[in-house]
């Protein structure tokens, strides 16, 4: 069974919540052994090694309070079933080939915290979507939103529109300004990863391109704050 | 003369292009040295060197572009002057204690980008405003938004009421929700840190505590993406 590590106090003790997850270890040292008998969930095998081994297991510069859990990757989700049972308000994301897994995860947590019933990632050229580094700076979120991979946008898109969602894409030169329309019903938001934007023919499918509402001296903002602002927009 | 090492193409040629800067030198390699004599701006005496001799000037895996400017930081700015010359729906972003210099660039790019006046930070416990880091997340916004080190944050609120300021603190538990309420006139926003939040004195001297709209589950959102989204609703 393919493997997961997972690292840090926020993402570990919500991965531990998970049912859906089947846990092998949790590797703690003696300074986090304590921390880590508190957590609440099913605890695996607690096994206390030094802090040497525990970094062997996980990214080098990894902050990882001192607390690694070996656990099961979530099962994938298909886009089918989450669409049919997607409220008449639900907000999905979709990324077009963004691939940093700070930016991933930190979009990841906005989805979370403005209740996006699912985060869309491109297959191929997309963030490795069991990445550590992902799931720390997600913090807890992989717990509470699915994440699809697709290996086709349009075709992604095409289901969208079959399932009622209206789909808006986001760049530096959309014809709407979002904040100035409002956005109604079951709402879908297409990003492109910084610098490349949309790919044309996801631009062209979308429904309406929207542009923020910024200075014509400074008009991008780093993918992640744009996914936070529209996100809040949407609400 | 104090000296600051500036890189990545964007944020080196956004510096060029800054008067109140002194350059020295421009470190480039073969490389780069042809991109390098494209920039436009006051050019310094362009130095070839090695990948190696240039990844010594800057933090460790700086995404550097093979390009380095050392040149003077920008003259500190005084709070008072930047408040005499706000205009009636300027906006100042205030932040308590928040040091990771991703974020605090990040922020500076969304000053930027949604026409902010100022930065204020706190001079200890606080970014270190010439970090490198710093400078090349902000993508180029170093040199449009000016950034004050502020010892004392309620003197700083004195001076901003003074000069007829509005003063809004974000918090988990504010009790307006950030899109229900209009942010009119002159507006200045402070954000704490990522866990411990703005601090007790600087809440309790806040004019209105604002809360993200976001679930119940999730209820708080990375600072940078946090400020983003503010400002978004400030507009």
């Amino acid at each position: 069974m393919k493997k997961q590590f997972l690292f840090g106090l926020h993402a570990v003790k919500a991965a531990l919540k998970n049912p859906q997850r089947k846990h092998t270890a949790l590797y703690v040292t003696d300074k986090s052994h304590k921390t880590a008998l508190a957590f609440k969930g099913t605890l695996p095998s607690v096994k206390v090694i030094s802090l040497k081994e525990l970094e062997q297991k996980i990214p080098s510069q990894s902050i990882h309070q001192q607390v690694v859990l070996e656990t099961t990757p979530i099962a994938p989700f298909s886009l089918e079933d989450i669409c049919a049972q997607a409220k008449n308000d639900a907000t999905i994301v979709v990324l077009d080939q963004v691939t940093d897994p700070h930016n991933v995860g930190a979009i990841l947590r906005s989805c979370a915290a403005f209740g996006s019933i699912a985060l869309v990632v491109t297959a191929n050229h997309g963030a490795d979507t069991s990445s550590a580094v992902l799931a720390k700076v997600a913090s807890g979120a992989l717990e509470v939103v699915p994440i699809l991979e697709e290996v086709n946008l349009s075709q992604t898109m095409d289901t969208l529109k079959e399932y009622g969602f209206w789909c808006y894409g986001l760049d530096e030169e959309g014809e709407e300004t979002l904040g100035k329309i409002k956005l109604d019903g079951k709402v879908a938001l297409f990003f492109g990863a910084e610098g490349p934007g949309l790919r044309r023919l996801t631009k062209e499918k979308c429904d309406v391109m929207l542009r923020l509402p910024t200075t014509d001296q400074f008009s991008t903002l780093n993918v992640s704050n744009t996914v936070a602002v529209a996100l809040f927009a949407t609400r």
